[in-house]
């Protein structure tokens, strides 16, 4: 979100700089020199989802998940989480419910929840922090991405974003035209893929929250490089368009850029992971993008999630 | 808060039990194997502050002190902190403000900000994680009190319940009648505190965040023990009557159980730290206060916080 990165921004700014081998404000997570990865992500009702068309327990799996894909874009395992929960007063078992979404997806990911705390509110918060581990100095950071590197996505694109159209139409969460509720509502952390882009050299990850436009722009201001995306490469979901791929988030596919297509290939192969698709690649300077109908600059307009 | 213990209970049953040598929830913040601490706390407008009565400053400042209160109160160190920052559309200069108090505190306590999340939403709501460090196998849980060891507590009580008081009544953020604003916009986390008492043979420790009857009662229950409070020796901040510093909280003094008062004295004295005041006993069975008028049941009513 725009507002997030100028927010962002300004934040590093007034912060001490990091040692040397640690990654503070600005990546998917804080990295520390012994390896410990720490993310945190908030979701509010009214702004990242709305209990007309997701469930209490659908906001607690997807407050666990969007903080572990943080994690899996770093190349880490997840060691454990805590949330703070802000319920509303009237709503006792929603808490509940919530947690019981939050338990779920700590139990899928072998995440522990270790810790919670719960306070009332006009509006359901879920404040879910990660703390996560990788061997020190592997992390993946969004500033390593070189020229000539190709540029890999781990799955389909646009999904979670016309799930979301065909909900706010009118749709159900038991299913929709387009079959990609799943994708929106309960989304998966990419953390195998993560690992196995982290064995096979990737240069620089980010997780596709914010829709691949302008995740891959994170990458390319971090890493000082341009991208050429082949938007006919592009995997998209059932129902998605190429316009919706790059410009919907809440996907939570993995975007990485390694320079030897032939290791990323054997590293998932090796993992029983679907090999990750290729989709550009690093160059000097500009952003664009290709298709079969000429090409533009690509654009880094990202979505504003849910339903702001 | 009651509310709040019984979801916290309910949210242990249903998650598995931690591995040997871990603690997840139930204590002031959870402990894995290898001594990492990892708590969280959010403080959300309308229930821990309003305002009116208090700056944006000091709502970040007390977000990031109250997690560190946690970490002290294992006897642990403070490494990195996360702040997922929710904030109202239309007043987009009190994030920032919000977040100079995180920092002011971050700097004041070698806790490094590492990492941000802001999103919009109708109230401000500051949840903040932080990691922490103890040696492995060293952190002090609030189960380990024992029959026959002392009763202390770093320093005055209902200081911070004396202020809310007096400014709901219509006092000034500069200063009130009784001087204890600062204990209750501007809490010190006892990190040096926690430290020496864990130096000095700490059984069980909890911070005094609900008020010393609801804190004590938490050991208690987790030791399987009882205590007695000499309640005429329970160190009351300016202004403050004995069952206010009893029922009162937001405090953030530490409370700890030890067998040997000269090792306390003497840890707390080698750091030049403020030898903690002895208020009581652990003994068998029951909970009881003992003034010199007599002797009664302990109260366990701790307070909710701030205006709710």
């Amino acid at each position: 979100m725009g507002d997030e990165l100028t927010f962002i921004e300004r934040l590093r700014s007034t912060a001490p700089p990091p040692p040397r081998g640690e990654v503070w404000i600005g990546d998917d997570a804080a990295v520390l020199a012994d390896g410990s990865l720490l993310a945190t992500d908030a979701v509010v009702e009214g702004v990242h989802f709305d209990l007309s068309w997701c469930s209490p327990e659908d906001v607690g799996w997807k407050a666990l998940v969007v903080n572990l894909s943080d994690i899996a874009a770093m190349g880490g395992e997840p060691r454990a989480a805590v949330v703070s929960l802000v319920v509303p007063r009237a709503s006792r078992g929603l808490a509940d419910r919530v947690m019981a979404g939050v338990v779920e997806a700590a139990g899928a990911f072998r995440c522990p929840l270790v810790g919670g705390d719960t306070s009332g509110g006009s509006e359901l918060v879920v404040a879910v922090s990660v703390l996560g581990a990788v061997e020190p100095g592997a992390a993946v950071l969004r500033s390593g991405a070189r020229e000539g590197d190709a540029v890999f996505v781990t799955g389909e694109l646009g999904g979670a974003a016309t799930a979301l159209d065909e909900l706010r139409r009118g749709g159900s969460r038991r299913g929709t035209a387009s079959g990609q509720v799943a994708r929106l509502l309960r989304p998966m952390p990419r953390l195998p893929e993560g690992r196995a882009a982290a064995a096979a050299g990737a240069t620089a990850m980010v997780d596709i929250s914010d829709g691949l436009g302008s995740d891959l722009s994170h990458v390319c201001d971090a890493s000082g490089v341009g991208v050429r995306v082949f938007g006919d490469s592009v995997p998209l979901a059932a129902g998605s368009a190429l316009d919706v791929a790059l410009r919907g988030g809440d996907d939570y596919e993995l975007c990485f850029t390694a320079p030897d297509p032939a290791l990323v290939a054997a590293a998932f192969a090796r993992c029983a992971l679907s090999v990750p698709h290729c989709i550009g690649r690093i160059e000097a300077g500009a952003r664009v993008l290709e298709t079969a109908g000429g090409e533009g600059p690509l654009s880094r307009d990202g979505w504003r999630h849910g339903i702001a």
